[in-house]
């Protein structure tokens, strides 16, 4: 007999990017070893369904049917509700496919029927057989609207229909401070089950900052007896997917790992140990030591399975997780 | 300048069977002339959506994009929705096609939008293409219940889920006491326009009967200064479409277009001039119009578009309709 709680890694991810090097941990970890906090400040109501981005693209990526062509949704998707919709002259500029629908109708009438957005999503993941928990931040409703040249825009405006062609100039995360965290992530936090959290190189201003911003969860964090981690979106002045970079630049910071590791030590004191930034980025390590966060470097371009998992394994090798 | 407003025809139809007929009318009626007040007590919530079969029936048939191979829906329609839907565990009972589902999503965001029912079908009928007005017989909640030997069933699940095998006892139209009726249908009524009423051969009891027993709707049609034509569902002791002939038989009625003309004169006196009954039952002839119904004899299987028109004219000539 063990006597001692599995121990478990806790992802801290957004959509697309955080999905890769979550995937790459889940694939290398025992199951059951990994949870994922997931941003849920992209939510919207769209055609009258609850849709959630984050969630859905990890739900997806997780069990291997995310569609690796178009980079979001479903893999083998079809198209002909969009269709239908847009010959009745619907709104069709958010993209649903026929069996993406699937999964916001099940969702939406999960939640009238009076369940939390957490047990949906879990439900979700264990119809689609994942041994990964991925738990939403809040069951309560926060919602990114991006201040820009054209004014407010809700964040699907903004980043779907019109392509994030406006200019940001702020964020601001509407409900958040009076929404509550999920309450199975500070269990979690709070146990003494956590050998590790990794921060995924997702958006530090639209994904990672939100699940940061819940009331408790950072004080949570910093109270784990367990390295923090998190890995930089922004490799060689650029970001590997979405908007990261241009956002960075008009903000007026400067487009590097190290303006990353900045906002992170600027917000959220003493958070961070290490900071994985990639090997075209080395020359940066320096600087980022003198903030006082760790540095790891290594290859952080997820393409392939083995790109993922070679991320992932790295990154748990600075926890010392003993699976 | 003509100064009399133009003449119309008002069609009462429920779903499959009604709206052939309704079909041959507007294909042989100029542009404009035809309105149809449609049964809505089948109405449902499903998935979160707000689903209105017998509208979405006369929608699709009159602006032919019906799927004539399975009897309901939209030709030429997928499914991948309801097969995602379905590994997720989700209910897939009520088969909602991919470009079907299009509607059902414009419907229920207009509605959660704050429009009513008589004007999102509206829409979607001038979306549609449609020259024909298509109405709501309210835009109140009815609800069909169906007491059966298995208990009380909300129709759909009688009708799809159970596809009609619990004996019926009888039928309950919940809300009807408070539903009004559709406005623009008793304006119609009231004014000088109405040339003829056509009773398409629906079923009496779960598809006319709700649209009689609205508020005002049977006095309102007694006062109309034109005539009223019912065309029966029962032909040669069977129904052409749907559960009319097996609910005669539990309710303990003779199967017979005789007594459907009965049950209208009983249960609406006065209301029926003409009952047209198929060249196989003109035994009946002399027994209905001994019960002071008119009656006039005439093919009525609806297979073919010239069969659909053939009885449109037909019932048109009783009304001596000036085109």
């Amino acid at each position: 007999m063990n006597d001692s709680p599995a121990r478990k890694i806790l992802a801290l991810s957004g959509g697309v990017g955080g999905a890769k090097l979550a995937l790459g941990l889940s694939s290398v970890l025992p199951p059951d070893a990994l949870d994922v906090v997931v941003n849920t400040a992209d939510d919207f109501t769209h055609l009258g369904l609850h849709i959630s981005p984050d969630i859905d693209t990890l739900l997806y990526t997780l069990s291997g049917q995310n569609n690796q062509e178009l980079g979001w949704g479903l893999a083998g998707e079809s198209w002909q509700a969009m269709d239908a919709l847009e010959n009745l002259g619907g709104e069709t500029w958010f993209r649903l496919g026929d069996r993406d629908l699937a999964t916001h109708l099940w969702r939406s009438q999960a939640l009238a029927g009076g369940l939390g957005l957490a047990q949906v999503t879990n439900e979700l993941a264990t119809r689609m057989g994942l041994s990964t928990a991925v738990h939403p931040m809040t069951e309560d409703s926060v919602r990114t609207a991006v201040h820009s040249d054209e004014g407010e825009l809700p964040f699907q405006e903004y980043f779907v229909r019109r392509q994030c062609q406006p200019c940001v100039s702020g964020f601001e995360f509407k409900g958040i401070e009076a929404a509550k965290p999920n309450p199975a992530v500070m269990r979690l936090l709070r146990s003494e089950q956590v050998a590790g959290v990794v921060i995924c190189p997702s958006n530090p201003f639209v994904s990672v900052d939100p699940i940061l911003r819940i009331e408790g969860m950072y004080h949570a964090l910093l109270a784990v007896d367990a390295p923090i981690i998190a890995v930089s979106p922004i490799v060689a002045g650029m970001a590997i997917k979405g908007p990261a970079a241009k956002m960075m630049a008009e903000l007026g910071m400067p487009v590097t790992a190290l303006a990353v590791a900045e906002h992170y030590a600027e917000q959220y004191p003493g958070l961070l140990n290490t900071f994985v930034i990639d090997q075209s980025d080395a020359t940066l390590a320096s600087d980022i030591r003198s903030i006082g966060i760790d540095v790891a470097i290594t290859p952080t371009i997820m393409k392939t399975l083995q790109d993922k998992q070679q991320l992932a394994r790295f990154t748990l090798g600075m926890m010392e997780f003993q699976a």
